[in-house]
């Protein structure tokens, strides 16, 4: 099954897209675009509940230059999709929207502690909290 | 809030531990510690079940020097508690058990799309589905 694997840095990583489970590392730098096929950035991390171990948010990052210049979306991890063909999530978001959207930088870090800062995402994105 | 920021690769990442959420950045490279103190390894990546958003399998790495000789153990997402006081994972397990535990190295992946895999590690570890 070796001829499955993809490499990261050098290593061999899991066979990542399978019909349930997808390796973190696979998601990390996958592109996000809208459905009119624009880019809006990739995905930079994960933020995952630590008590449910659902993942709630994929932080996405654009622009800068080695950190500097940066600017992150937390995206509610529901509204993305993943889209064989563009090879990367889509989202029903133009980038007026995602412009609007909560977003912090490098110099600015939000406050995930406080439960209203996820609240707020979830109310930008329209999206319920998880029912199961 | 900048101070309570950590650097990753040189970028600043958001507040990784709060009461609730964590990023995937902070998870991964974590250490694993068993319940004496040994250290088993790190956390080299998850395994995320696309349709829940659940984390369902951290993958712990040791050994190997650039991916060579590396074996790969998945556990359980839920038999990981984090200890504040070691900095890392501490799972109930000697290293015994872990030696005869599912494992794979670099040229011989698992088919994680056999849900049959995913299931003899929840087994082997006497993890019961999610219920929730």
């Amino acid at each position: 099954m070796a001829s499955d694997a993809t490499y990261v840095e050098g290593r061999a990583v899991d066979i990542d897209e399978t019909d349930r489970l997808i390796s973190s590392e696979k998601v990390e730098g996958t592109a996000v675009y809208n459905r009119t096929g624009d880019s809006l950035g990739s995905v930079h991390h994960l933020m995952i509940d630590k008590i449910t171990g659902r993942v709630e948010y994929a932080v996405m990052s654009f622009g800068g230059f080695l950190g500097i210049g940066e600017s992150y979306h937390p995206l509610p991890w529901r509204i993305l999709k993943y889209d064989v063909r563009q090879g990367g999530y889509v989202v029903d978001l133009d980038r007026r929207r995602l412009e609007g959207a909560p977003s912090y930088s490098t110099t600015d870090l939000p406050n995930w502690s406080d439960s209203a800062y996820g609240h707020r995402i979830d109310d930008y994105y329209g999206v319920p909290p998880y029912t199961f």
